[in-house]
């Protein structure tokens, strides 16, 4: 690995073009009913518009580290460890975007190096800024090429308050959901629909996407916080904790802290945590106000 | 409605393309599983194909009746009565097609028109005729013109057997099938998603295609009949009773009948029939030999 020569690198931006059908069949892929938040589902409903955590599907077009100066990548020991998004104005009905990937460090964890990557999108017609998404990817094995240990980039996964939760809430993942989540997210990793492939993995069964989970959480804190109103959608960070099995049961426990809700994310069938140290940032007061339900 | 003048319309035939992708999307909006066939809904799986029924997006794409000489549509008294179709070769895995719509008879029921289409639809690559689906809609009101009452062309449905049935599979569909078929069918009437829309129509709530529902029989004849063997299938025939309320348990109750397999679809929950009439032809003697099982 090599930091310095991993920085400088600037490819051209890649193009992603969305229709409302591709925006829905990511909001049916990360859970959302028609019931839930038919402006998610119904391209003809008033106030139609994707789902904020949308912006994964142009962040996974752009996100190819195929031949960047200074990364060595071997896919089969990368893990995705973390995931920041923050929208600058919400996701246009149908969109024509770029996307701009750099690599802001390359950071020595010893047992291996954590890479973190961000990837601006932009409104290719309009220009505007829309978003941009910190992925963190840990490169098992690759540590100990002497680099930094800390990033001023990192962004910082939230504490949990030791107190009980204030709300929780909970979905049953389907059986499919991650078969659907591949075709909703463009993210066609076979670990997440062949059992063969998933078991070369050292999974005994495909297993569901982080960023499918992390949609969920994004679900939950958006119906208790700003009754389903993703409009205020403003930043997330999750920390992808351990795996989940389509079929599981995603339970979120959030805390309302002042200007951001800290949640976590556990399967109810077993306990475990899937999404740790997660944090939401809402625009306005209405997030907050609806935080006391 | 001028019969005459409707079957000697002819428009330009009418390009059609699709990818893996949304085949996947169909299966999955007819309720397909990875664990039933992952062949459909996985598009690295051996032996990956679209489930024969996906031939009814290229339908619908070039079933316009929009300023058809000779016929008068009211779209809010319009009904999908029958759905014909016959396969004469598997669908590609990726498709570049073309179609033709013909009407081939309009019908005077007294109490309505019953117009009969053929839609013949090729690979626009290799010119191969790939299939033929007769659709029958009933527009209400609009019978006494005077037409013929019967047709050489009436694909009719099949005599349910008075004895047990052979096989009976049911599957449960989900709250939002009607959301997910819509996009994989691009059937995007308003009536199944759009609770008051739904109402101006006359139903308490949105219900599921009916495309859906038969979608959901093919499924289930085919793994009774044929290991699930989808290139196997040749012709389906429904007529469509009554609607389905997304969410319903549907039970397809299957006959072996010689060379096909006359099946009837019921609504668990009511007991209601929603498909009758039906059969399935199949290819070979698996499938019946499937039959015995």
């Amino acid at each position: 690995m090599d930091p310095q020569l991993a920085k400088l690198h600037k490819p051209d931006p890649v193009a992603f073009e969305y229709t409302t059908r591709d925006a829905i069949v990511y909001a049916l892929g990360i859970g959302c009913k028609a019931k839930e938040g038919i402006r998610y589902v119904y391209e003809g409903a008033e106030g139609f518009m994707p789902l904020p955590t949308y912006i994964v599907a142009p962040g996974l077009n752009a996100n190819s580290s195929r031949n960047w100066p200074g990364l060595k990548i071997d896919m089969k020991r990368i893990l995705h460890g973390e995931q920041y998004i923050e929208l600058y104005a919400p996701l246009p009905v149908e969109g024509s975007l770029r996307s701009e990937k750099r690599i802001v460090d390359i950071l020595d964890k010893g047992s291996g190096a954590l890479i973190m990557s961000e990837i601006t999108t932009f409104d290719a017609i309009t220009g505007k800024k829309l978003a941009m998404q910190q992925i963190c990817l840990f490169q098992v094995g690759a540590g100990k090429f002497g680099g930094a240990k800390t990033s001023s980039h990192d962004k910082k996964g939230a504490e949990i308050p030791k107190r009980p939760a204030d709300r929780i809430l909970s979905d049953v993942t389907s059986e499919d959901q991650a078969a659907l989540y591949r075709m909703g997210s463009g993210d066609l990793n076979p670990l997440h629909v062949d059992p063969a492939f998933a078991k070369m993995g050292g999974f005994n069964t495909p297993i569901l996407h982080g960023l499918c989970t992390m949609g969920f959480a994004t679900r939950h804190v958006l119906r208790a916080f700003t009754n389903n109103d993703a409009s205020l959608f403003k930043a997330i960070k999750v920390r992808f904790a351990s795996p989940v099995i389509p079929g599981q049961t995603l339970e979120t426990h959030m805390w309302d802290e002042g200007d951001r809700v800290v949640f976590e994310t556990r399967v109810k069938e077993t306990g475990k945590t899937v999404i740790s140290n997660g944090y939401m940032l809402l625009h306005g007061k209405k997030g907050r106000g609806q935080a006391k339900l």
